[in-house]
């Protein structure tokens, strides 16, 4: 997958991400709480600054309570 | 995520993308062909010896002609 591309992928994970804890009504912090990642992780994950591993995502989605797969549902 | 648990996650992902590759027909080869992916890479995720990032995850839904989120459908 070439850099821009790559570039594009992370910042919609991010703002999915983003748009998905805020329907959960959770701040950048409680998130933080919650999946025991550090608030620099979660706001460099959610500008697309970070390309996320698995285990993240797994960590994430539980703290949000939905699946990991619902992470990755948007248009790639 | 500690770390027994970690293992887990990466090894049921891999056993998942095993067997998603192999409903499509395809060899570890074929998908290293289409994903732009070492055939290293692709036996280390299958064996769960990697933490795999998202856009590895997109380059093989892609490959896969599958939605990424269908490589994180498993019991995590």
């Amino acid at each position: 997958m070439n850099n821009s591309r790559n570039t594009d992928l992370l910042k919609k994970f991010g703002a999915n991400l983003k748009r998905l804890r805020e329907s959960k009504g959770l701040s950048q912090e409680e998130l933080c709480f919650k999946s025991g990642l550090s608030k620099n992780q979660i706001g460099n994950i959610e500008r697309g600054e970070v390309n996320t591993t698995i285990s993240t995502l797994a960590a994430i989605g539980l703290a949000l309570e939905l699946p990991a797969s619902d992470l990755l549902k948007f248009d790639i």
